[in-house]
């Protein structure tokens, strides 16, 4: 292998899943379509509002997510999947199949 | 560790390849075979020796890596991957794939 490794095609993915709660927030977004602030608030046990608004901005920075005002009267903004952030459910499903069975 | 375990697949899995480094040891093995420590070293620039036994001892302990004295004068151990480890090719593959295109 020549390629060195920060630049390596896994060490990019891990950099994103990398991060507690990032998968658990697009598994939501693969499974519900657009979700607001509130909704992952819900859906994720545990996760502090901090915590979960520092992940969507950074799976934001990342081109995985993006936030979209819908309602500007009071402004209302959800959260979904791009194009790229999509294409993370091949990895996803591995990852729900891989911990159901071994996990 | 007092962390509560999560009781989602998605998360299981998420908490061994959540943390930096771990993926690109599980690909050394899948790509290589049983690995000595050094292997390790060479193969993934920049880890630190400390982080690296961190590492392998996280994988140790979730099953997914086992170590293996293969020389006992003077000892020498290498490390490789349980049945449990070798089904992660799958979320391995994927990483690589979407990386590749989109990371």
């Amino acid at each position: 292998m020549t390629e060195r490794l920060p630049l390596c095609p896994i060490s990019r993915t891990a950099m994103i899943l990398g991060s507690r709660w990032t998968a658990q927030i697009i598994r939501e977004l693969l499974d519900h379509g657009p979700r607001r602030f509130q909704d992952f608030s819900d859906a994720l046990e545990g996760i502090a509002p901090t915590m979960l608004s520092n992940r969507l901005k950074m799976l934001e920075e990342s081109g995985v997510v993006e936030r979209q005002i819908y309602e500007t009267h009071p402004p209302r903004a959800e959260y979904k999947l791009t194009d790229k952030g999509r294409k993370m459910s091949g990895i996803i499903g591995a990852m729900r199949d891989w911990g159901a069975k071994y996990g």
